[in-house]
């Protein structure tokens, strides 16, 4: 296998059959040693938090299948903290898709004039553009047609995937009293016909997960959650 | 008359009748003496600047009069560089909306991966919130809605009128062989009914326009234009 591209926080390695092979890591997002889901740094390091995401991810994709969810998962090995999934192309140099249930983080920094803090979102959605140069910049349904990265068509489904997966994961995690406050999705097109599927990983790394008010670390949610 | 409120461009009087009147003074947006019309703070200060922007204004409102454009101008007296308006109340705190016909400014800084400066874009239209201390964020017709600053609906009657009234300056203009890149508008709710109109200005002071290649500062457009 031969690897292909080097992540924040897993590798990715094409295999013979076409398939692709993401190595977890230990690496988590964030600014100055604090965990930031929303970040485009790695903030730190932690032993297990790599095998702790996959078996989240691996949970919640086995989920979303039997849902009848499409998403790029094939199969995961925990031990080794790889997961085989099928090939997807990214929209343009890569989104990714948020789905809020609480006014936190990069929300509240814009919106901070109308809303207060941890106040209830109706599984809002929006686009950022992955450019770590730009901040990762919002942008809106008209600029991604317009600029040729999603057609309305695409944005639709897209939008319409993001509330479905957002609240499957949201009951997942109420069914352990675990409040879900945002969570980060990555999408891509795969196969001849372009469907539009889940790819990357739904774990304590990309998603604000609240206990009795307290905020989760991404490691601790795993041990919370299972 | 009293004084309501002192802007960065222009102060506000309401009037006995229950009208407003707008006093244009000779303050532009910018940073550092150098004009911008995205900034949020006076620039520079040009004599005769207030005035210039008020005779383009009075033009300009005048066209879309006669188009039956809905806006809240009254009359404008160029000599005290005054003008006269109808009330309206703003959504929120104040938006701001954005016509686009070329790649410059903030789109560019935002969207510089997906596009090239002076790339032409077809009448693009985005909305900002007015909000200093957060740097006038984009926002979505998704969040304008969920937060309570404009409805669906009334979001589609900005965007129409947006692209048309940016069309009708764009075409203005263009018969004295000027270039709008991009112009900034501001609306309000008018009447009993709530109608949508066009507030503020159409000056040099909110849009970028060129000649032959070459920016169009503020009080030249004014002499370029008569």
């Amino acid at each position: 296998m031969e690897l292909k591209y080097v992540g924040k926080t897993k590798d990715v390695y094409e295999l013979e059959d076409g398939n692709y092979l993401l190595q977890f890591k230990d690496d988590v997002t964030g600014v100055d040693g604090v965990f930031d889901p929303g970040a485009n740094t790695v903030g730190l390091t932690i032993d297990g938090v790599g095998q702790a995401g996959l078996k989240l991810t691996k949970h919640f994709f086995e989920v979303l299948k039997e849902k009848g969810i499409p998403t790029h998962y094939i199969d995961a090995d925990i031990e080794k903290a790889t997961m085989t999934v099928k090939p997807a192309e990214v929209f343009g140099n890569g989104l990714e898709v948020i789905c809020r249930y609480r006014a936190v983080g990069s929300f509240l920094r814009r919106y901070g004039l109308y809303a207060e803090e941890g106040q209830p979102l109706d599984g809002f959605v929006e686009v950022t553009l992955k450019d770590d140069e730009r901040e990762d910049p919002p942008i809106s349904e008209d600029a991604l047609d317009m600029l040729g990265i999603l057609s309305k068509e695409e944005y639709g489904v897209l939008k319409q995937l993001t509330r479905e997966i957002g609240l499957i994961v949201k009951e997942e995690l109420a069914k352990k009293d675990i409040d879900l406050y945002d969570i980060k999705f990555e999408f891509g097109r795969a196969g001849k016909d372009k469907q539009i599927v889940l790819i990357d990983e739904i774990s304590g790394g990309n998603m604000r997960a609240y206990k009795d008010g307290q905020y989760i670390e991404p490691l601790e949610l795993e041990k919370l959650f299972f």
